[in-house]
């Protein structure tokens, strides 16, 4: 090989050398803080064949809550700005919503008798612009609308807006042979259209929030048509129902952002032998929100008082990110 | 090498040549016959990387029904069996049942009066001795009886009634990269008694009928509470159902062996691309049972009609299968 030839090989080696070892490092989105160091020695010790805390891979289930914990929840979460989109699409279909509460106040854009519906309004009108289509047009629809809508501050599409800290450590777990699971008071397939391509995370370990539905054979034309009745409203003492219920076994870390995590962390925690409760605590007003104990839309207030009493690890994002969102650089620590 | 020792490793070799020989097989419980053949075609079309029936790993999702296809129901579905052992064992705790249907019917031995009570009865019995514990207690129930009967005719436990050539088909499908569900009329917790040590199917991948469940906090003892509602009939229309709601893919390959399975059936081979649908046949008196059109437990009228129409595979388990039961040997072909 001729000399010049192989300092070029050499040079070329030497300006990889910076994403070799960002590729190295499996979580480079976190400062080297007491967050990622409680999440490392976990992960070390139930992955350390023949030590003590030693898990087999098939029970290394990891649940993860989505809004507020994997992607942000404010002003509003998500797939409600969806719902409202979609009553306003669909109106021309139910003229009955003129007159209709909540509809009503979704159609005139007011604000005040919207909030004034509250949780069970906020249910019918998921139920009612969830419902009506099969599940692989609902899913067509949410797709169409994720690809086309953005965030109101941001104006960022929403798939962008979740956290480069989370999938690091979504990767970093599945990296040791655990099995990744979001557990949701979203709806099913509306994660469904989503959690695949952005959290690496399968339809089969997407559990939320469920519609009832029916099995249609129309002259042989076959869907499953989505009925606007709800089955089961995963949030709180929900979340380890339908664990229980759809993966029947205990998983060995949760992770959470608000009150409607706390059963799932407390089931979780539970269990014998080693295991992890997380939270994301959102104390960033500047990258994304600062919210907690008063917050009308993820709030944390006992949640965060059981992780103090019990040592759950708290992840304080303005202080243990470099970064919130993935279209942010690594700030160097 | 001293020529002695040589020829004693040769020899080694040799006797252990017929064991080879049946490790190379994956399916040496199945005659090569016209079932054999589709399941191989099957497999090797959908696993060929860039050939034009080529389906990626994760969406090789593989279905199968259990009463009859996985093990053998007869006389009675022995999840029936063990509702009635448990009504028994109840009783005590439940004097209202000495005047109560379906429950008196069974405390008295009074088949004619049990039989009349229908499927209504068998879903109140089966409510009834699957509540009102916590998921853990019931499947350590479970447990135990599965582990002290004996199914009445061939006086062997009832996890040893599993079919041998399915129980082979599992692994192979596996082997393949196909992930294998149980999607069955049988309760979930029951199932996942024995589903992942019999079948090698875990609990995550089992699918079936639901009860309803509440989580409880009693004074930090946590648990899962199971309720006498059902929630989901997994039986019929209700297979694809929650095979959409769980699992959120459409299968490639299903397995059944009853009419209850023909929704199953039906949206596994709507879907596009190559696909394969199977039922099991009870056609042998002598290692098993023979029924189908006429048959009040695991009836195969519809379902059998409609696979003569569409070409899906009929396994015949009289002419195709060596052996039905683990426990027996393989005959020679």
């Amino acid at each position: 090989m001729p000399q010049l030839l192989r300092l070029r090989w050499l040079y070329s080696l030497l300006l990889l050398l910076p994403l070799l070892a960002m590729a190295a490092d499996p979580l480079p989105s976190w400062y080297n803080g007491a967050s990622r160091q409680a999440i490392e020695a976990f992960v070390g010790a139930v992955t350390q064949e023949g030590g003590k805390d030693y898990v087999a891979p098939a029970e290394r289930i990891a649940v993860f809550d989505n809004d507020g914990t994997l992607w942000s929840e404010q002003p509003m979460y998500f797939e409600l700005l969806f719902s409202l989109d979609e009553v306003k699409r669909l109106a021309p279909q139910h003229p009955e919503w003129k007159t209709q509460q909540p509809f009503k106040a979704v159609l005139e854009g007011d604000q005040k008798a919207l909030a004034a519906s509250g949780m069970d309004g906020m249910l019918k009108i998921v139920a009612a612009t969830h419902s009506g289509v099969s599940t692989e047009a609902f899913i067509a629809q949410a797709r169409r609308w994720l690809a086309s809508s953005m965030h109101p501050k941001t104006k960022k599409p929403y798939t962008e807006m979740v956290f480069a800290p989370m999938l690091e450590l979504l990767e970093y777990l599945r990296a040791n042979g655990f099995k990744t699971y979001i557990v949701s008071g979203g709806e099913v397939a509306f994660m469904r259209a989503f959690a695949e391509e952005v959290y690496g995370i399968p339809p089969e370990q997407v559990i939320g929030t469920t519609l009832d539905a029916r099995f249609q054979d129309k002259g042989g034309q076959l869907s499953i048509q989505r009925l606007p009745k709800l089955v089961h409203n995963d949030d709180g003492p929900g979340k380890p129902v339908s664990i229980d219920s759809l993966i029947g076994r205990r998983p060995i870390l949760a992770f959470g952002n608000s009150d409607g995590d706390l059963q799932m962390l407390q089931w979780t925690m539970a269990g014998p032998g080693k295991r992890f409760a997380g939270l994301v605590h959102h104390t960033d007003s500047k990258r994304e929100w600062a919210y907690d104990h008063d917050s009308k839309i993820g709030r944390l207030d006992k949640a965060l008082i059981a992780a103090k009493q019990h040592d759950w690890t708290v992840v304080d994002m303005a202080r243990e990110w470099k970064r919130v969102y993935p279209f942010e650089s690594i700030e160097s620590q």
